[in-house]
């Protein structure tokens, strides 16, 4: 039974998705027994699973899966991989290492319309959960994406079969996609991709004015991702109107 | 014994709150093994308490309290409890989950004067060590309060039986109370509630500056608040003169 | 053997000093096991060692040492001890520490050159692999210092017998050394000091772009440090080309 109990509105919230950035074993208990039940999916930000044993990170996502999250790597790698025409292999490394879901980006090389739809049938039929994103990491070149250039790549991916598409803000969540050099909502670029729903977008929502504007707006049940680690736990107390930003509000 | 023990200076410091915005079991116990003995107060932040599982909040309640440090739920949830009626039981829930210290605050919610007095009392009443928070978590509303009023309320919660009354700065340390957008601190409106003198106060100072600012204004025994799980044992060394913004100036 | 190895380049990449400023023995050990092979040095920030028990620092380094990393304590505990004259019991202090390193700084303290060279000349002759620093800690002092200041101290330095010469940039990165205000590189400042050529020098880049810089300035084999504990993986990442900053650039 939760702390308080009497005290928590039985509201149902949208995904969480959080940024492990090289977390150890140690960091990953805690952050599954204090947060496990808001996080939907760990995504091993860029190429950081590279960079480890691959015993450490099956014993990661071991701990991932049984607490009902779904590991994926991030979307760098899988462009690393495509880049070396390693696909096929990458999958079946990902299979073998515990991962779940696949992230297919383009936010780090270029990748056309159909290797995309066809990354996205391949991850799918060896049996990932898909999510991609739409966006640059590159500030230059994702500034040359018109709105509705956005907003045909996430319908693009939708129909080639992605479960969620998410919306690119790096880690530090400015001058990219929706969000402005100091981290603001861009309000007609918010408008344009939102008018899809926001049901199938994960909004990568770094900084917690971000969370708490996309809270206000689309309700709890906005989809989140790149939340950081520590703060897993602050973004389900905005989504449940337990923090002065969002209290009485949500 | 400690390390390099002949560089210390037996210097008495003052009170040291933590925010545990939703630490997991190990990070807690790192972080008493390393700062526990220079911390005095724990908070858990805002409502993170109610998101976790009430065998994880006693777990984490008996090790603070193991430590000498005293717990308490952060003041949003008490805000919360004191509006659905549910002081009474928040009280109760508090002490069943090995809270020791309770937080009276006004930062999200309207609590008229009476009231607020009427809760500190029933705390102190119910055996909780009490500490008060002034201040208003939104900044348009904050920047109502006037020097004089804030004083008033310093001194009508001590009046009430508080042990402490923390001046509101949030996690981020900006535009709220004694600071201005930068994270500065605004001289006059130090001054105006330093008239009561330092020893009761709690200045939530979350930023490095804001700490070795008022270190060097009202010494090592200068009562600080908010401070971020890392940064502990940075405080312990800024209030020892153990790093370069104190060195041989405390 | 690494996950994804088909994806790595077996790249030679420089030396890397993380910035511990208080770490429990539960995140050292997730800090070796994700990233202890890509660590050369660990430094426990200024006087930080200095506020926990001698059990506790020897269990830590010795953690650090069994990993191939070597620790050692911050600069500024040197320059206390060493306007305490107790220069000597500092090092037989540090080595009954386990501390297998020791920093030569006169950021926070004046020190003239002739008792620097001793200062370093004793801790090599104690054993100790002796890593100098470069630089002021308080911006006013640090910017009194000419290129030609900063190169000769540095090749003062490694005349005296130091094994490498840290820039100075605080745990904050900016407005100190070869960053201005805003943390991005001066590069008049950085072409003074690369005239020795940077395979004797670390580089502190607290921040994300200044790693990324300096990579791609340099190449993976350039010196970081000052790297904070949770972007030590992120920072290998940047190295061999895994992070959508360097990918294809490395």
């Amino acid at each position: 039974m939760l702390a308080f109990d009497f005290l928590n509105k039985d509201t149902p919230t949208g995904q969480t998705m959080v940024l492990d950035k090289g977390l150890g074993l140690n960091a990953v208990a805690d952050l599954i027994a204090t947060a496990g039940a808001s996080i939907d999916f760990v995504k091993f930000g860029w190429g950081t699973a590279a960079t480890m044993d691959r015993a450490l990170i099956q014993a990661k996502t071991a701990k991932y899966r049984a607490a009902g999250i779904i590991p994926y790597p991030g979307g760098t790698l899988l462009e690393i991989a495509n880049r070396a025409g390693q696909y096929t292999a990458f999958l079946a490394e990902a299979e073998a290492l515990g991962f779940t879901g696949i992230e297919v980006s383009d936010g780090s090389t270029e990748i056309d319309d159909a290797t995309r739809a066809a990354l996205i049938q391949q991850a799918r039929a060896a049996g990932f959960y898909v999510i991609t994103e739409v966006g640059k990491k590159n500030p230059a070149l994702d500034h040359q994406l018109s709105a509705e250039q956005r907003l045909a790549a996430i319908q693009a991916d939708l129909a080639a079969g992605a479960h969620y598409v998410i919306l690119e803000a790096r880690e530090a969540g400015k001058n990219i996609g929706i969000y402005d050099a100091s981290g603001a909502i861009i309000e007609d670029a918010l408008a344009a991709v939102a008018t899809i729903g926001p049901a199938h977008l994960i909004f990568e929502a770094p900084l917690k004015a971000q969370q708490v504007a996309l809270i206000l707006k689309f309700g709890p049940q906005v989809n989140l991702g790149n939340i950081a680690v520590d703060e897993a736990t602050a973004v389900e107390t905005l989504r449940r109107g337990l923090r002065g930003d969002t209290v009485g509000r949500v």
